[in-house]
């Protein structure tokens, strides 16, 4: 069981149309998640939550209502505000797969994490935008960039299930990664290389370095290839002294 | 403008519900995608449609119909179709992620791309599947794989429309990518100068090196950075030999 499943709860503020909720849950079990508050539902329990919701009446079945945000989300240690990117209000944004990668990340770490959702016509309010840690966006068309609410739990579900797939392909990696600090030497030993053979132009020796160092770490290396990398820098400064 | 907007069609195939049909239509636009064709829908227009396209009419009022997916499909070079996983059918097959990335090159080049969304209750027959160059599926949990129609074209235009903006920012780079022929090149000059450095384990020479191959694929350098790579190595060789 990936543990979005366990630690991640969606969190719907005053929805009016109960169909959205059902469509939610049918989004959220399609990814794997389970956790579903509602905040102050319009209409709920309804037959149309019933019939969108699909082969996800468990979520349904097993939702959380409360009457203040604050109530759901006391026991999560993160908390992600779901907003369109013309809000005046400064706050630390994430687009949705920058968030997927990092919630990915605390979950790993059995740290409860809310996502909350706003209501269909305007959103949250900036006091609501304000209980969050972080603000999270859908890249959208400009033209049109605002999402239907089951729309936007579909791809933030979306991208934690990505996320999940990908921590769980990268677990059976069989070395790891590079740590900063192995990167960094990695990187100088390049350099003090590059020097040795003197290859840099003189008349602008900071830009293509920095050109190259933004390579390696792009690169983003495991321990075999690093090691390798180093192996071979060595050789190279053998034959050179 | 994207050329997402201009060259990719989603074609909904014999849609029952026509709220589905708007909420396409609003995914759409929310991604910047305009070209929508209906095979057979049951009823259109309607104004379940209507309601749900929210400020995508347009999209409504351009939507093309047809009677057969083959004439909708006629001016497109290539045919995606989405698929649930469990098709017992051999086709060549993309997540969602992938063909996005392929698409945005199509595009680019000014193909015309169809993309194929099936029936709510039974999705595309296999006659219909097999129209498609290639089957698009959507990552999801084994438990409940199957998304709403909406659902799955929201999240195919969002991809698309991400990989989109990437390939926007990446055209800004101030050097073009290094080709394949390019690439192939520094990976050979490299293996060269490990073999003329005797780095190769003897026992296990090929492992290693794919692994390295892998890792320079993985790289994608661009024409600084694989001109740099280039004038390395031939400074390493020059102090071989």
């Amino acid at each position: 069981m990936n543990p979005i499943n366990r630690y991640v709860q969606i969190v719907l503020v005053e929805t009016s149309h109960p169909g959205n909720i059902g469509s939610v849950a049918r989004a959220m079990k399609n990814m794997g998640l389970a956790n579903l508050a509602l905040i102050n539902p319009k209409k709920f329990p309804h037959q149309d939550a019933t019939a969108l919701a699909g082969n996800a009446q468990d979520v349904l079945d097993n939702v959380n209502i409360f009457s203040s945000i604050q109530e759901a989300i006391k026991s999560s240690k993160m908390i992600y505000a779901t907003s369109a990117r013309d809000r005046t209000i400064e706050w630390p944004t994430l687009t949705a797969n920058e968030a997927a990668s990092e919630i990915q990340e605390l979950v790993s770490n059995e740290i409860e994490v809310s996502i909350l959702f706003g209501r269909e016509d305007r959103g949250l309010t900036n006091e609501e935008l304000q209980l969050a840690n972080k603000h999270l966006i859908i890249p959208a068309h400009p033209d049109y960039p605002v999402l239907n609410i089951a729309m936007s739990t579909q791809v933030v579900c979306y991208e934690l299930y990505q996320a999940a797939q990908k921590n769980f392909v990268e677990s059976w990696q069989d070395f790891p990664e590079y740590t900063s600090e192995e990167l960094n030497n990695l990187i100088e030993h390049f350099n003090e290389t590059v020097k040795a053979l003197e290859l840099v132009d003189p008349k602008n020796p900071k830009q293509i370095m920095t050109r190259m160092e933004r390579m390696f770490r792009r690169l983003y290396p495991d321990q075999m290839e690093g090691n390798f990398l180093r192996g071979f820098l060595k050789a190279v400064n053998k034959r050179i002294k």
